[in-house]
């Protein structure tokens, strides 16, 4: 880790900022270093006059101009995939939101999605044939899953894909108005081809969800026949990505069109799959969304800080209201309710930021390795969807809490807080619903759990349950075994041990994951899992599971973030944070923790005082940590830090 | 209250939303069904299309429009001000909310604030002499408060207004560059006259902030010597709205335009008022802003309730899933997911509302009595304040779920969502950023705490405080009695009464405000109130107060709408939603009721099964319970609601 380079970067005038930034960059500091380097600051973000065809018009060129810089370039078949390469697609997402995010959605849409597809199911003769276009923009196309119809539920999309053995073609079709693709980027404007899912029916027989490549315009941008092409228009945000709708109307593509490198039908008419168990080679196609997740909850984080790099900034500068005693006026961020807003953000971005490092490695990881176990992949999918929607939902409620903190100076457009409000909105829908992804991330920790417990009776289960702590279950949904170290002495300690004590933090978040965890599998067992009504019932419960889970898993990740730290300053601020992390999702908990008697009464009161004092800590260090997240103010477009 | 009239509205299809909506309007039912009836519908969402000049014209026609229809002309002078004259200018910002709200904030500007000031702030003379031009849009003026320098800290404003006595004028100065008025509705491009607060100096003596008259532009729309005009150019909403920023060098006009009704300066050069202390004469000064943020808050709550008819109705035709042991698929709404993010939200709209009436009525009583007790107008600027705040936090929040509740459809435009979420984002910060506005609850609360026991010594305190609920100061700052008669049953009851129980429900609400204003009391009685960490330490605690306040103050308001519903179906119903306001309300505070003993384990663990049982039994009635919001569909111009 070279810090030298870092105190050169723009964005950080402290030691203290160069090494949190360090810290939170973690293993792949360098990659993301030579990242930010590469990014041509100039036309950053888009005028907010632009109308929509202008927008869109601004958005293609932008991302050219990257695309020549080199990023978003990392897309590259499965066959030809290191970790490297992998890894580097990551970061090249991320470091295109550091600028206007329809850009980064639409290389999202490109590189991501439809480049993704091709690299992901296609043959190494389709990857051959389509990539290297795909990813230099000479071939712009669509990822056409959602329908009008079916968004969230992927199985019962309606599009079909039938074969026509004669022909040797396929017959791609929209049987109802719900089967129209929508909301697909590249649709509305510049797609010439759409990646598109579908049930194949060969011979009869429903294959499932597969995806076929169809040409969707001719060289001169008009629809093709039998294709139908809609524009949904003007959005909440993100208007230079050019969103549509797809209807096929028996639209033949030829045989090598179908992505067939988990399943295909052979010159012979037959379909062929790698994968017998239909239920595993459906979510084998939906494979791809794994690395879109991981990037939207990237490019969320990489606003929320923007955002917090902005208001954190205003609020060190911007004063109001004399005190009594003097002429002096306050600025903004010595004020306690200021720095509730801001601060405990400032923390978990931090931890989000630590928990995304190591989403990152495991997919690195994983992806260079083909013969990993199925349980590892099960793990990685799980913790992509929980810190999509932590990430994403963060984003929005930060960005939020951040304009309001401006003041009327946040609600201008030459601030920068607006757009980016805006354009994160929709992350919390797309590449997943938060609520139904959360959903996706307590069915996996349940599957872990029965895996472990399955074969226990009820007694042995409680008995088992009460051990698990620091048990197999933790190892197995958990980025690290330190929590559990840690959980050692503070059991030791017991209830007295400090609020700085992080024992005492992990033990409570394990608590809170452990006994939820517990009590719903209990549920789930005493329920008629066939009574909608049943199962509907403990909706709420699936979700606080899901947190509880994605909490202790962040916090995991931030312990090991400070362990890697090798500024002993940076250390000890770090230490300071995930303490107001901590405390802050303790506190949002109280409640909880203390009807099931996991804190004292004298305890959770004073855990308020504990974060405002935390908040007095760290506010004069408050330029350093914002510094720590490497955006220079220059890239903020916010005039009135330039006042 | 006339039901046969309502059962046309095109809004209402069933009998129970007929008489919600007629419980909801309460005593201004007619008024506001009137109001309904004579809004224009065609036209009444802007193309998303326009851009900025487009829209500001668009905005200023549909003005025009209104104005044309009879709506926004109800504000008149203080002499001619009846009761009725008053409400009917609350109930209008009221009506045009329920269209695009660029209109209703530029109504608001030009209605509420320059008409407001001329009529609030100006001698007869003035009044004759410009508000009738005002009224009709024959002359466009601008509410030129707030500074670069100071927005929330209106006393510290910079601009200056010297009189010259040789000239017998005033001179308008900005010293500074700070000292410029920005954000300001109407500057930008229509306004040509501003009323402007600045710092009145007359001989040498500073006599606090006052409102002047200046003419900013010509006939042709160009400034005015001495005045420099700026555009704050795009926002992050409210496009139609021409905020921009004006400058003064030494800009003279004439003694006269001083709004002289509290404060003038005579032909001798002498400066005269009616009020003595200067402080009660600043606070006279910005009486204005009361109607404001009455306004702000009711628009806001009709923005909410657009928002929550939009995603509930939508959620009662989007199905999603199937069911394991059947072919159907669920509506959204069937699932307790979502049930959870629009039911409670539906319920405290339900609340917001009738405490908005109670704060209507009392504004009402108020305006049409000069001779009323200064203490009453303290507590109707506290509700006032407190209600702005909840309304409009609660409106942005509610939008983004309904938003989010809406998947991807919900971003689009044209489906009536981002529009408003855009728009109402700033509601939060102007007219009194919520957070200063919160602080100034408490402090009133404190104020009527202190007068009912500033006598008493520390042991006296305690054991009065003890006392406290049901005493005095709950009758000094709530609206109504009803609470307490229920208290004095639920303490007999003690905490076996269920949580149906609404005796049980207020003495929850009033146990955390009386508790926290008693400590608070406390603790600032033991704190050195002139050093700012000291007072800055409990800022949280300030805020605590101010929800726990207005919290209990929309219980009592709620209490008093469903006695005073004539409707046993719709009652019933509203009890209900009444329970499930309240509950809500106590769940997100069980920590606090936990560890202040005031609620047992068993009961905080029962309620989210309570909270989810009446979602539950509410569901069916969905519809028309956002029926008794009064929008017709075909005014919510939602695309995804026509198919």
């Amino acid at each position: 880790m070279s810090t030298a380079a870092v105190t050169d970067h723009p964005a950080v005038d402290t030691a203290l900022g160069s090494a949190l930034l360090a810290a939170l960059d973690g293993p792949h500091h360098e990659r993301r270093a030579a990242g930010r380097a590469a990014l041509p600051a100039e036309g950053m973000l888009r005028d907010p006059s632009l109308g929509l065809a202008e927008a869109r018009a601004w958005t293609l060129r932008r991302l050219e101009e990257l695309v020549a810089a080199g990023l978003g370039k990392s897309i590259v078949g499965i066959e030809a995939a290191t970790v490297d390469t992998q890894l580097q697609s990551l970061i090249d997402f991320e470091t295109i939101s550091y600028g206007d995010l329809s850009v980064a959605i639409k290389s999202g849409v490109q590189h991501g999605l439809f480049g993704g597809a091709i690299a992901g199911l296609g043959s190494p003769a389709q990857q051959e044939r389509f990539l290297d276009d795909a990813i230099h923009l000479r071939l712009l196309g669509c990822f056409a899953m959602t329908e009008r119809g079916h968004g969230s539920d992927v199985a019962s999309l309606e599009t079909t894909i039938g074969y026509d053995p004669d022909a040797g073609e396929f017959v791609v079709h929209s049987p109802r108005e719900t089967s129209a693709k929508t909301y697909i980027g590249n649709a509305a404007q510049h797609g010439r081809m759409a990646a598109v899912f579908g049930q194949l029916v060969v011979d009869g027989v429903g294959r499932g969800v597969h995806c076929i490549l169809v040409p969707i315009r001719d060289a001169e941008g008009n629809p093709l026949p039998g294709v139908t092409i809609g524009d949904n228009g003007y959005k909440g945000g993100l208007l230079g990505v050019d969103n549509g709708w797809l209807s096929f109307d028996q639209v033949r593509v030829p045989r090598d069109m179908l992505l067939d490198r988990f399943g295909s039908v052979d010159a012979e008419g037959h379909y062929v799959s790698s994968i017998e168990n239909p239920n595993r080679r459906f979510f084998t196609m939906l494979g791809a969304l794994v690395r879109g997740r991981i990037c939207i909850g990237g490019g969320a984080a990489i606003a929320a800080r923007r955002a917090l790099s902005i208001a954190t900034r205003y609020a060190t500068r911007r004063s109001q209201f004399r005190h009594s005693r003097s002429e002096d006026e306050s600025p903004l961020l010595d004020y306690l309710a200021h720095q509730r807003k801001l601060l405990p953000a400032i923390a978990r971005a931090y931890a989000l930021g630590f928990a995304q490092n190591d989403l990152i490695a495991g997919y690195g990881k994983l992806s260079s390795d083909p013969g990993h176990d199925p349980r590892e992949q099960r793990a990685l999918e799980t913790l992509a969807a929980g810190l999509k929607a932590l990430n994403t939902e963060f984003a929005n409620s930060t960005i939020q809490t951040c304009r309001e903190a401006c003041g009327g100076a946040g609600y201008m457009a030459a601030n920068g807080l607006t757009q980016l409000r805006a354009d994160t909105d929709v992350f919390a829908t797309f590449e997943g619903d938060n609520t139904v992804l959360l959903q996706l991330v307590t069915k996996g920790v349940l599957t872990d759990y029965r895996e472990v417990w399955g074969g226990l009776d009820r007694v042995g289960l409680v008995q088992a349950s009460a051990r698990m702590v620091g048990s197999a279950v933790i190892e197995r949904t958990g980025a690290g075994l330190l929590a559990e170290r840690l959980v050692a002495a503070a059991r030791r300690k017991g209830d007295s041990a400090a609020f700085y004590d992080r024992g005492w933090q992990a033990w409570m978040f394990e608590e809170r994951e452990r006994h939820s965890v517990d009590s719903l599998a209990r549920r789930m067992r005493a329920a008629d899992r066939d009574s909608f009504d049943q199962v509907n019932a403990m909706q709420d419960h699936v979700l606080f599971v899901a947190r509880a889970h994605m909490e202790r898993v962040v916090l995991d990740s931030f312990i090991a973030g400070i362990e890697a730290c090798r500024d002993r300053v940076a250390q000890q601020t770090l230490e300071e944070l995930c303490t107001l992390f901590a405390l802050t999702s303790l506190e949002a908990d109280t409640g909880w923790f203390l009807s099931h008697h996991r804190m004292s009464d004298a305890r959770a009161k004073a855990l308020r005082k504990q974060i405002n004092q935390l908040c007095h800590d760290l506010r004069p260090r408050a330029t350093a940590l914002v510094e720590g997240f490497g955006i220079p103010e220059h890239w903020l477009g916010s005039e009135m830090l330039e006042a």
